[in-house]
């Protein structure tokens, strides 16, 4: 374990205080040493309209798509609304995804986690997320995976994960993804 | 065939010259004569946010859960972008899920089609929004199904729909759309 | 509530001490006094095979046919494999879903539930199975919903359900299921 | 291209006659010289039931799993029956997820595809198993995908593909499924 890595991480929630935030937060935090993750919000990214990319590409999407290029791989945490990711996630992948080829997506190497507030812990958000990065050609990571149930027992009021079989876990997964990363470098 | 009915349709392009937006308009015009769509434009609905929510929700919004909680049943028309919806119809669908409780989405009736540029006649993408639907327990007419493959084939330069089939199974699946809100209301 | 009703309903598991065996059961004894469940077990039904079909309908598959169209409705308990349904399930479905038409299964109106050993609940199982009902056009209840996880903690060693809370929700849940079925006939 | 490789296929369709197994056939006369396709027939596999599990792993079961174990990769031609994979090929993965762990599933690289009688091209039918296939921890080959249409234009009566087009498209896939497969040894 002595190759540096840069891993781009960023939530489908733009709430100042998400579960989802924090969530990647935390990992920042428990990372291995040898894994830095750059958290980018995706506040500034408009929807996707070709109207607007046929006017030239949003500078916030540029960016965005550097930063992608740039990673060794993608950590991306996805609230579940309504048994699906959200439109703010899909909307930047898609923008991702588009021209010039070949997109920044393709063949990126990435790993999926998630917090609920209830029971479901993202399970649903997180496969049709999957499905989306089958269609933009990006890497799974299939395990372990990271379903955070019922946030408010997990969290505490400062939005830190607390919880400490959840931290635990998100190390143990941390640890695999960086593993999992340099091995397909 | 003699009770009159209002259908509120939407697209998840904000393309002007969307085939979505063009196979709603084509609707429009193929729909039975006691069923009127009226088509509203997602264009102005901002991405969901909840710190933006307790603010007070935007007029948007507003007038969108308003417009859905008047209609007789829903059309829409869902591109596939990567496999599955667009973020801006999620995320419309999305805000109209939110409280107070009940949802104007709940027990509304819809029913959904889609064109896409290439071959899967947006078979994901619907799929994906079903399953959307069942979380706010909207209430699916599951046949026929419209899946237009191969846009630019179908639609005239003008984006009008031109082919002869499709305006033939068009018009069924209005006249079904028809059938199935009146029996069931 | 003085319409009588007759419910068919089956699991996707043959184990003979499965849990779903055990959930269909005790739905048979919490079901309101006017829904009638009748239990078909699957374990008879050979897997689908065009070359057995065209020499004849097995006997199994015919009766489980018969048994369809005379409900009022269905309910399916469906295991969760590897996050989708049973290959035991999905075998059945499609042999009810064979010529000749109109299936047995169009327009049947139907509630599924599931019991896991882990925490899913058989989330992802209910959405891939409410996916084949929408191409076999039955009609589904959206809510209320039934997830049980962590069996083992809700049935006794007896293979009865015992949880308090999941009892209570089992019960709404039929009653809901009673007044869908009979509103909709 | 030196390395030899062993691929081991099979179908989710029973059917002496199948497409799906023409389909693997085809794959096996046009695959690269150093990559040998071994077929396996599904047939003998029994419904997974837990009974019989315990009962010791039925020899059908036992051959399958050490001929998955032995393999480089998998080939996987999944037929789409009610907008799903067969209750045969899903009852097949399940068998080979069980106990003992690790199971030869795991990390095992695999490509899927499938040819339809309508238009779906088995579209369906591949993201369900590829959410199977994120639950047993196998590794997934993302693109180049092999959706066949319109089966009855593309087979001729023996069975056997003759569509240009879509051989040359096998042709590449199978390419590209080599170098992956090597790639990632």
């Amino acid at each position: 374990m002595d190759k540096r890595i840069k891993v781009f991480g960023f939530s489908g929630s733009l709430r100042k205080h998400s579960h989802n935030g924090a969530l990647l937060r935390a990992a920042q935090l428990l990372a291995p040493e040898q894994m830095e993750i750059e958290i980018f919000e995706l506040n500034d990214i408009p929807f996707y309209n070709e109207d607007i990319e046929r006017a030239g590409l949003p500078e916030s999407v540029k960016i965005f798509k550097e930063k992608i290029a740039a990673a060794d791989s993608l950590l991306i945490a996805s609230p579940e609304y309504n048994y699906s990711f959200t439109g703010v996630l899909k909307n930047a992948i898609d923008w991702a995804s588009r021209p010039p080829a070949p997109s920044p997506l393709s063949k990126k190497q990435y790993a999926i986690m998630g917090v609920s507030g209830g029971i479901s812990g993202t399970m649903r958000s997180q496969l049709h997320f999957r499905q989306v990065a089958t269609a933009v050609n990006m890497t799974a990571m299939n395990k372990p995976e990271v379903y955070i149930t019922l946030a408010k027992q997990k969290f505490n009021e400062n939005g830190e994960l607390t919880d400490q079989p959840t931290l635990e876990h998100l190390k143990t997964f941390l640890k695999s993804f960086y593993e999992w990363t340099t091995i397909n470098k």
